[in-house]
């Protein structure tokens, strides 16, 4: 955890700015949750592995004293929520019925994680998430990429690539190769390291979790040849590879196909690699990378039945989050803004200063009060540090004088 | 703690920008400091009764079973923030260095306190804290007061009255009366319930807490004679009232009062009634109040004593804090905006519907594809209700229609 200095949070309000920009112009309606959720449904197995990382909070009106023999979770109720994704789904099912629908959802806030302390990971984040709950057509799909790719460019994020795949194509390409059912997500929790390990390291581990040279060859030769595929001859290229390939899925893939060509200045690819973490997708799935980034930038995909598991009834979802602290990292500076210092005196009365101020400030620019201290060049020195690049210096002995430009 | 809904955000994220852009002309830079800080610093004794409302966190890699005889103590290491001002003195701490001098401090976010469930009180709610750090100069107290009332106008309220005072005047007041100095903190708790338990009340309380009679009319009368006291006979008339008020006190009251008269459009009292619940403040304080609220809509003061509990050095230190809930409680609606649903019938392709709404989109509007359904009237009375204001209609077999309004 870190506290985020004024230059910080500066950046990171310009992102965030853009970012509600173009969502709301979607359509994309903010929602907040509490930090808090009961800790059975943080660790209902929605989380996965993340569910481990929950801090957990002690119950109110415990005794100071723990009898013996008493669990940790007898001490606790709450949790701080790892994820945002959790908290919509209860969200949903509290509030769908004063909800539009389809439901465009977007949430912008911290979470919490209690890693192990590393460089660049911190145990308190934020997350940028667009989610579409109660429409089963992959418009929604290609709507969230296409709001999510502009929102990236509106931070200044140039350069990006949408990649797609979908877990339909997954289930059929392990399938196709021989995998055993009970294998198939150990496989692709492998095939997912591919941008990390190579193939060298992929076939190894795939050896090393027992599965056979045939079934491995028939894998790698099945991805390989999509690898390349242009978009118009995406379909027929996995009618022909994956024989075992669902209608519906050629069918969405079609559609995303088609509409995404409409796209302008959109860049993006089918990835038959791309697998994502969280085992909860049920159709396509996204990730939008970015040459200075190792990681990806985004990511998202459709899962039809996460919300069912708290709701009953199933309810189509589909959303795209994006690495708001990879974005910041990236981008690290924020617009340049004017910043107005009135320097004054000890003995100018602070009626006066104020005046001074208010006259800039009715300009609409922005201006603070700064008392004159030490050396006239050194304390401009300091001023130009702390963003300001102007300042009216105010004397008691002496009319107020133009407003300087301060060189840095 | 509650969810927020679309339309509960929009009013907050309405008032939140209100105030930005105001507090951001005055030079207030925003940070942030993380939820969790340590459990120590949060039990320091400088949150008063807040302290006890601390939701606190397990370490983590603790045993699943507690061990008997454990100390709940032993447990916790981490607790959530229950305000701004404790994580604020320890950011100013650890970054003072690389902050502007003085520094001008803007937060927002959320704080947590463990209260026990009644209407109006959030275990979850946010605050809107603006100090400046560094500088001992009135000025301050000025500035602040100017950037707050302008705030709050600038979100829509009208009306507002600040009311200020000043700790060292209590100080004077209870000590002339011939309170004992170590009942003086809970005579002034008395004093602040005034406007709850009217004059009367105060009078029993204060005799059941064993003041003379002669005692309690001495305060009774002082405060009184003061309360109609114009601006310009401020100091005059505490100078009179109160010899053993300290000429210091008087300067600042006396260049407060000056430099307020030359603020436009406030509307602002000295308030000899005024007491601020927290212990810390150590010079003028102050509370805005609003004839639709029954408690004050923000409150603020000087405290020059706080940081150096932590710092080790004073630092001069002066707040004014929003009470953004209630805020939003009082205005209740955000501006109304326009929305756009591209209304489609099943069978039009997502590539036409997508199309449709990205030129709407790019006039700059926000809109969003709804999937047509149930009786058409109905279906319209729904998205309005929603919040959309006007629709196109797309069918597969004829030409798209021109846009048309929802009635409402």
């Amino acid at each position: 955890m870190r506290d985020l200095l004024p230059a910080d949070v500066a950046v990171r309000d310009h992102v965030l700015a853009r970012i509600t920009e173009v969502y709301h112009r979607y359509g994309y309606q903010r929602i907040e949750t509490p930090a808090l959720e009961n800790i059975e449904r943080l660790g209902g197995g929605q989380g996965g592995e993340n569910e481990k990382l929950t801090y957990r909070v002690l119950r109110r009106g415990l005794d100071e004293q723990v009898p013996a023999g008493t669990p940790l979770t007898d001490l606790v109720d709450l949790g701080l929520r790892y994820d945002l994704t959790v908290p919509l789904s209860r969200f949903y099912g509290n509030n769908r019925n004063t909800l539009p629908q389809p439901f465009r959802s977007f949430q912008f806030g911290p979470v919490w994680r209690a890693e192990r302390p590393q460089k660049g990971r911190y145990r308190q984040f934020t997350q940028c998430d667009i989610d579409v709950l109660g429409e089963p057509s992959v418009l929604v799909e290609v709507e969230l990429i296409e709001a999510t790719a502009q929102a990236l460019a509106a931070t200044g994020l140039a350069g990006t690539t949408v990649r797609v795949s979908d877990r339909r194509f997954l289930t059929a390409l392990v399938d196709d190769a021989g995998v055993p059912a009970e294998r198939a997500d150990s496989v692709l929790i492998t095939l997912d390291k591919l941008d990390k390990i190579g193939w060298d390291g992929v076939r190894a581990e795939l050896a090393g979790r027992g599965l056979a040279e045939p079934v491995i060859a028939r894998l790698t030769d099945t991805i390989t040849g999509l690898g390349g595929v242009a978009p118009a001859k995406l379909v027929d290229g996995l009618s022909d590879a994956l024989p075992n390939l669902g209608e519906d899925a050629l069918t969405d893939l079609a559609t995303t196909t088609g509409a995404l060509a409409a796209v302008a200045d959109l860049s993006w690819e089918f990835d038959p690699t791309l697998v994502r973490g969280m085992g909860y997708y049920t159709g396509q799935i996204f990730e939008v990378t970015h040459p200075s980034s190792a990681g990806s930038v985004a990511g998202g995909g459709r899962y039809d039945k996460l919300i069912g598991r708290f709701l009953g009834t199933d309810v189509p979802a589909c959303g795209f989050s994006i690495g708001f602290e990879r974005i910041v990292d990236l981008l690290s500076t924020a617009p340049a803004t004017e910043r107005v210092a009135v320097l004054y005196e000890s003995d100018v009365d602070p009626a006066t200063v104020l005046a001074a101020a208010r006259a800039v400030r009715a300009e609409g620019r922005t201006v603070a009060p700064v008392r004159r201290s030490g050396k006239f060049g050194a304390q401009l020195g300091r001023l130009a540090g702390w963003g300001y690049t102007s300042f009216v210096h105010l004397r008691a002995d002496a009319a107020p004088q133009e407003e300087r430009t301060i060189n840095t």
